[in-house]
């Protein structure tokens, strides 16, 4: 495509998703889940033309571009896929409608009645790799929501997620929604990223989900709001008075139940007064499991005699570092404050968690440090959409404006003031 | 100063603005609420010494920078000026204090507590021109919310906001706050504002105040959220069904109770069914106190006989404009759809008013038009942080990002997700 062409054809599906969010945003709620209800019944309908559109993408990846055998996995349309992508339509369809929820109303001294009123925000776009089932995830929660959504998928995934949209439409036509309430790219031309992001006249916010080098592209070039996360350096900080058999649990599944999601902790911050009971009896754990230890160097004293252990000297860089495998940062702290400010200055303000009996303790952690989700006594594992009763996530943001922490259908919209009066007028 | 000079200049302002950030968050309500009533006390004690100083800035605009007569009122510091900044001080230390507030504590199914803590935003800059009392307002909402925050005032100001800032450090020392909580950028250079709204290291968001010019500026090079609006192109739409004395009533008040301010209406938009009632009646109100009326051909014959009328054919441009003046558009419409299409195209989605006593109608608008403040039957003249409850308002947000409307203290914390476990692991 020329770069005049695809200027024109980006305007073109901008403003048929801004028309699109008008009529959307008056949607019943009625319309909405029957839209989701008909797309759950097509997915599992057309299981067999998703899944030869799907074998073009798979095969492509493995013989033309060659891709790791794990990126061409994530790129198929199981069976287990198209009966998740089902499941989620119908999850969505169950949630409440958050759209036109009104809140705080209350009688000024002037008579007027004064509240806030629950909206779409408008158009946004979803910037996606790989998985294909983003495509449903984004369509569902954009249509619950009262949005227009703009997606644009990997190239990789570009006959998947075509089959996918195709559905989507089927869903939002027979439902008596506009069917450009949902726009894929069709184009694979790089620069469609780069219109999308900056159009402001059309789309209110951006949605990234991919690997940090595209995240940090699009948030340093975007020119509307980005919700999004960079890094999830997650800590777990056990305190000086502490239930150790908790503190044992808590931070063995915070680090081990998963290595790759970014709400696995990455950095493990121990007072001093619990270091020699604690670190021994994790540190057997970590080490039966793999995990290597990069400890600072009283950590790396009392670790010494535990058995098998893989103990590293820890690096400056290990204390900002989101290893995403069987690794851990592990430092011995003096006290809570040297805790909290560690984990200001060097964690990613995604999740961290205190274990602690101490009640003041608890609730300082809480407030001071800076991040998305912090908690006490349980496992950073939880910071999740379905964790957290969300329903649904559309992705997790570590920014502190507008949606922060997991993102679900409320973070699709805006509060806007509403005002019930009677003829009042101001003197 | 030099680039290189500036640039070491604003990094440590802010610098120590992000440090004091950390300390304001933890800060106690008391010490808080205590440095508001110790300013408003020293407001009153230093009357003369703001005054001299002020009296430097007001010659200065007057002989040297020959600013018109309404500009340099803006600037005076006057006994009453005076008053109200003491008076704005106590009220902000009566509002309650917004940090640390959970709400939404829900207990899920894994046994895990699951809510949101209100929290500072962290560092907020302020960049104004003109009314030195402005310093007051941002360095009071500033100190309640827990946040720091840069003031960058107008060069024309200088001088008094640097007498009112040194009476803010010293009310912030002497309650045990960090000085730097807020700082004011103490050079007129102008490339000084380039660098404070790209410092996303240190500056959480940009709240501007001044003319359209600057804010566009900043919007556009900002590096950091803006709560800014731009316009309020504010309408009021008067319904087929309608009291007709309360519509007469309402749209006198939104367009003439004050022409300058941004909730002051612009536009009039009457349906085709109760415009030969109605538009006469307004009209002669309108003719008498002098508003020119810029119509559409419909109103415009409706209008034809009212005596002294200054009726003019309203062009394109009328229907986007901000008049800020004795001048209002009026438009016939022939349906509740058209009025809701019509603001929402035109409008700047600031603060719209329906007039109505169709409840399926009254609904329709709060929920259709796409503005921060919808109001039934009420002036548009409401639309205000004072008239909302706020208690205090730090800027008017049009955007759908964060805050929208009036903006108080919540608009400057954000909700944070905390977990209270026991012990809770994910399987």
């Amino acid at each position: 495509m020329t770069a005049i062409d695809l200027q024109a054809y980006m305007a073109h599906v901008g403003a048929a998703a801004r028309a699109a969010a008008t009529a959307m945003a008056a949607a019943p709620t009625a319309a909405k889940n029957d839209c989701l209800l008909r797309l759950a019944a097509l997915i599992r309908a057309e299981r067999e033309t998703l899944q030869a559109a799907n074998a073009k993408d798979v095969a492509g990846a493995r013989e033309e571009r060659g891709l790791p055998a794990p990126m061409v996995d994530r790129l198929r349309i199981t069976d287990k896929v198209v009966e998740q992508m089902a499941e989620n339509c119908l999850q969505v369809a169950a949630l409440p409608d958050p759209v036109g929820e009104m809140t705080n109303l209350r009688r000024r001294p002037t008579g007027i009645v004064v509240g806030q009123m629950r909206v779409p925000i408008g158009v946004f776009g979803m910037i996606y790799e790989s998985r294909p089932n983003v495509t449903i995830e984004a369509s569902s929660l954009g249509i619950k929501s009262g949005n227009a959504c703009i997606l644009r998928g990997g190239s990789e995934a570009l006959h998947s997620n075509l089959a996918l949209w195709k559905l989507v439409q089927r869903a939002l036509v027979e439902s008596g929604l506009p069917a450009t309430a949902v726009q894929l790219i069709e184009t694979t031309d790089r620069e469609a990223v780069g219109r999308l992001i900056a159009m402001p006249e059309y789309v209110d916010v951006i949605i990234p989900r991919g690997g940090k080098s595209l995240i940090e592209r699009i948030s340093r070039e975007a020119r509307v709001p980005v919700i999004k996360h960079l890094d999830g350096n997650c800590h777990v900080y056990v305190d000086a008075e502490v239930d150790l058999d908790l503190a044992v649990k808590v931070t063995d599944n915070a680090k081990t139940q998963k290595y790759s999601p970014c709400n696995a902790a990455e950095s493990l911050l121990v007072h001093e007064k619990s270091a020699p009971q604690f670190l021994p009896r994790i540190g057997a754990i970590l080490a039966a499991k793999g995990v290597e230890m990069r400890c600072d160097r009283h950590a790396k004293a009392l670790l010494a005699d535990v058995p098998g252990a893989r103990l590293v000297d820890a690096v400056e860089s290990d204390w900002s570092e989101e290893y995403l495998a069987a690794v851990i940062s592990i430092k011995v702290v003096a006290s809570l404050d040297e805790a909290i400010a560690h984990i200001n200055r060097y964690g990613s303000h995604h999740t961290d968690a205190i274990l602690t009996t101490n009640h003041p303790n608890a609730m300082r952690f809480l407030r001071e440090v800076d991040s998305a989700s912090v908690m006490v006594n349980a496992s950073t594992r939880f910071a999740d959409g379905f964790e957290y009763g969300l329903g649904a996530e559309i992705g997790i943001s570590t920014d502190k404006f507008h949606a922060r922490g997991p993102v679900g259908l409320e973070g699709l919209t805006s509060m806007k003031w509403v005002v019930l009066g009677q003829g009042e007028v101001r003197t």
